[in-house]
């Protein structure tokens, strides 16, 4: 489904995928199958998005950002690569721009990984593997998997499951609400 | 007014509510009247917009979000209905959306409130009538009429009147600017 | 270049300056040579934009807001206006409204000036020359030229020069990347 008002520029978006209204892709964007990808979103060529993704409302997803499979991008979630950005055609810093090795940095989003609305994720981080990163966090360093970060700057308060519940420590056995073990959620990392 | 680009799904608009550019309002949505929503919002079924309500531009609000008369919800405030998001088509996760009583939490904004631009409201909160949230805040907890409320988390700072004053206190006789006595504001809220 | 889908209502705009999808531009709006709107940016009326300006996407400028030449203002900047907002339709509070004398407050962003992703400038404010404002900020007071700011509120926590480098000091003689001389970046102010 790609709704009418919705422009899709790039070359192979599988038919189980969504594209809703006002929401525009760009040409060399690779998205994977199972996909829902929620209005106003804007998603550039170089971008790089894995399967069973929900990227909720007006997120912006630019070249170098790379997002693995399951994972949740909450409404108006912002992603950077730019450390230092200047205007491109300013007078004194399009020097910067003529090579985009001087300026464009990665994000890594692994598996299963939640974002929450409103977040802002800084250039050149790398979000672990079913972490939780809380609605309106400011995120400025590198989150371990399973963990769960609030605030600006953003701060680990705890852990989570696979199944989003918090749990009282990454070694507990059992998650109360999905019965997931800690063993098994280590196993799931080293696939 | 219905812009000619906005996109209104909802089956009862009053003629006294307009819908700017690129707006979108999905159906089962309610609004109430002389309702003035803003370039690029969304607005899902089953959120419910009272009467005399400002939306400025790109907000969204979702099932579960219940705003009340005479409220000012600044461009890009961001509500949220879900404390422990997941990708509802990851393979871990999606059971947990079998149901929406598994998930789905609601947000109350009471008579007047304003919330500045860019805050963040997380799930299950209550804004107090003619409470003020401060532009970009990140509210975590519930917020009591007339209060004034900043930063990430968002904490209480002071006290607003009716007409959107600062307050020296909450059981001062006289507002500065509009004359609103305590008494008055008190009696609002027992209306 | 503007996009088919983006609306462009003020009069004169010049050929150099492109216009993205979805972006909506108003009557009385000024906006100089070589500009570059990105998707999804919303410009009001009265508002003013210099020669040379990078707007990312999403961002929203309103009436009572100048931006010099040179900026980059990053996506989903938010800029605001008024202090004290309250619903104009509000049957307690529209009487404020009815002079803009009463509400409006201006926002400079002077020459060369960054704001990075997300962040929210609170009415009223001046950002110095080739000041750089960190992703998620939220700036309550002034910004000194070639300051760095991050947090919410935004404080200080180095300088920056005119490529947007961190410098040790302001008064530091040569940038590492540039080759600036300190004296150079003053002479910048005092033209």
């Amino acid at each position: 489904m790609i709704h009418p008002t919705a422009i899709v520029d790039t070359a192979d978006l599988d038919v189980s995928t969504n594209v809703w209204a006002f929401a525009h892709i760009l040409p060399g964007a690779r998205i994977g199958k199972n996909v829902n990808i929620g209005d106003h979103v804007f998603v550039e060529g170089g971008a790089s998005i894995g399967d069973n993704v929900t990227i909720k409302n007006a997120v912006c997803i630019w070249e170098g950002i790379r997002i693995d499979s399951d994972c949740f991008i909450g409404p108006r979630v912002m992603f950077t690569n730019d450390r230092n950005p200047r205007s491109p055609r300013g007078t004194l810093a399009h020097q910067r721009y003529a090579d985009k090795q001087n300026w464009l940095m990665s994000t890594e989003v692994l598996q299963g990984c939640s974002i929450g609305a409103a977040a802002v994720i800084c250039p050149g981080i790398r979000l672990g593997a079913y972490s939780m990163i809380g609605a309106g966090a400011v995120v400025t360093k590198d989150v371990p998997a399973y963990a769960l970060v609030v605030g600006n700057p953003a701060r680990q308060i705890g852990w989570v499951c696979c199944c989003g519940e918090r749990l009282a420590s990454f070694l507990q056995s059992d998650c109360p609400t999905c019965a997931l073990t800690a063993s098994q959620r280590q196993s799931i990392l080293n696939t």
